[in-house]
């Protein structure tokens, strides 16, 4: 990657807002650019859109063959043709995050009146999950959707439903948060931090400037992405895969022990885990998107009472969750549903038996994805959709 | 620190084994030295010693001001006159372990036959906890102890005791094994990895020989410490200590959000556990001695039965885990006490209800420390001890 590279990143389709945004950091973003997708067709009625929000890592290539990286789309399984989001049916919107690296402004992107033009790199300013909703908002405006069938997200894309749901109770019928949280716990934030301390401890991180001497921060980000990956696996998920299988020299019992070289088949993963994702992944929209989970909290927000959040709500709730996910446990999912019942709410709220962990939101469950295209059915019903 | 000060660490209450040993991986160590503490006086029958044995970054210390860090002994509540673990009434003993940095052969220890004399660094051959409790043996035989009353130890170890008691078990009348396993699991070796790839990340790593430049990879060595530490607490004991309070200017609601500079509590907490930790800790023993506690595996050691470990054993078990500890959940001790049981072994297994994860062992818990003196008082009466 070189300083040309991090500009040219307008491929992505995309719309740009020429007045910008205020973030609710208080900066003024001087113009906005928002990279999407979409799935199907819009109704005459435009009143079957679907928004998918991404988590993390995702980002807008749900549904189709990624153009970096050869791979199918993340949510492939779910969103298509026949699939519980079935695309014959729905209009499929999915977008970059702001502050991502896939063609959203993010610190990738040219710095407002910068001469010769820049990346913002480190410098940035921190956005919230709010303000990735709010881009959002404007985006549909721009489509002409007056109000979402439905919003769907897993893990910070349930943050995002859950703001949505927030900040914009009319415009959406349907939400559909899963294996997320209403705010980020103390263990996971410190997991993030320990991901920004690998990336900032990186000899190529440069303060964040390693765009001016065409480096990334490999090595810390890969190491970022590989605690980060531990703790979307469950502890059987990784017995199951590997257990304590060696692979190379090192075989048999303990006194077979080997230099480092000789690895244990989960090291060699986590290894190559690393390793590709930071061809894909921009090391400073990895600490800005971290930063919002991180800082999302909608308990706080509402004064310590999260059902205050959602009072008089109409829109409809499924709230999922995963046995075996230890990031992001049922606990939490219970806790805004019992929020949403004090206020009222219509919420259903379903616990799916998986040891897959909290990947499990993006891996092969039959239960989980007959469950989605069953209530999205109801709602389609409810809505008198056809 | 600069290569002389790698070399100076004789300063340590140590014995010299001028016969060496030959380690698991076939390595011959020319000479050996073992760096021990006694605490309390050895009976004339020399039937009254406890070892005690030391986890991952623990060292010989137990029960009296660290002379690096002025900081109490780590087992200062366990350890000492009229504690659980008795000094007036018992001789205890805890040596550093092989690998280690505190005086015992190591990675900072002078290479074989090298002039001028350095250190090993990463050339330090691979020790497994089988070697390093084949050193302790060494060391209890120059003491002129023929059998330990007991050997106890939490974590890694733990696994030295069970090791204790699989290969000298009539060196060993009671054994208390805590907050441990028969085998370091894929998610604990995934764990270690993550730590040990920050290493290797870090500039000042130097492949291991950052000694040579009066270097320490301490960044990299900070962040594998930040990971173990959020291991070894549990999501409850972050939570109370830290919630989602931030420090600095950054409070009240998420749109308070601030640069990188705000952070949560939880945040400078664990960079202050990483920074702290560096200064007293070398990047190769924890590169050595992670390595050693992945390649443990009693149960691959015997054939995949557990229970042939402890055939015929006479020696008395107490084992005990702690309701939060994620990193030694309580099913790893379970799993040992059935090996046991079907060995026909004398074997008591506690689980201690608390909310303090991993670190409970080493922290205050009145009922853990009960069961110890209780146990100890039992095993004694039978021992004939007064």
């Amino acid at each position: 990657m070189d300083a040309t590279d991090t500009l040219s990143l307008t491929e992505h389709s995309h719309v740009t807002f020429p007045q910008g945004m205020v973030l609710d950091c208080g900066v003024a973003l001087r113009r906005m650019d928002v990279a999407f997708r979409t799935y199907g067709a819009l109704n005459e009625a435009r009143s079957n859109a679907v928004l998918i929000c991404h988590a993390l890592t995702g980002d807008q290539y749900v549904a189709e063959t990624h153009p970096f990286t050869g791979k199918p789309g993340w949510w492939d399984q779910v969103v298509g043709p026949g699939r519980p989001v079935d695309t014959n049916r729905f209009f499929v919107i999915c977008a970059n995050v702001l502050g991502g690296c896939m063609g959203s402004t993010g610190p990738r992107s040219a710095r407002d009146n910068v001469t010769p033009p820049a990346p913002w790199g480190t410098d940035f300013p921190p956005v919230t999950i709010r303000d990735m909703v709010r881009a959002q908002k404007m985006l549909i405006d721009d489509l002409g959707i007056g109000r979402l069938f439905a919003v769907i997200g897993g893990s910070m894309g349930g943050m995002q439903v859950l703001q949505w749901a927030v900040d914009f109770p009319d415009a959406v019928f349907a939400a559909i948060p899963v294996a997320t949280a209403a705010y980020h716990s103390a263990q996971n934030i410190a997991f993030h931090e320990v991901g920004r301390q690998a990336v900032f401890s990186d000899p190529d991180w440069y303060e964040g400037r390693y765009w001016e001497r065409a480096k990334i921060p490999a090595r810390g980000l890969a190491v970022a992405r590989m605690v980060a990956h531990i703790t979307y696996l469950s502890e059987q998920a990784l017995t199951r895969k590997f257990g304590r299988r060696l692979q190379g020299a090192a075989k048999g019992s303990s006194a077979a022990i080997g230099m480092f070289g000789d690895m244990f088949e989960v090291e060699s993963y986590l290894r190559h885990q690393g390793s590709t994702f930071v061809h894909r992944f921009d090391a400073n929209s990895y600490l800005t998107i971290t930063r919002a989970m991180d800082f999302f909290d909608l308990v706080t927000d509402h004064g310590g009472d999260l059902t205050a959040a959602f009072q008089g709500t109409k829109t409809r709730f499924c709230l999922v969750s995963f046995t075996s996910d230890w990031l992001f446990p049922t606990a939490g999912s219970r806790a805004i549903a019992r929020a949403l019942n004090r206020a009222a709410a219509n919420v259903s709220f379903v616990e799916i038996p998986s040891d897959k962990g909290h990947d499990a939101f993006l891996l092969e469950e039959p239960d989980f994805h007959r469950m989605l295209a069953g209530f999205l059915g109801g709602c389609a019903e409810h809505a008198g959709l056809t």
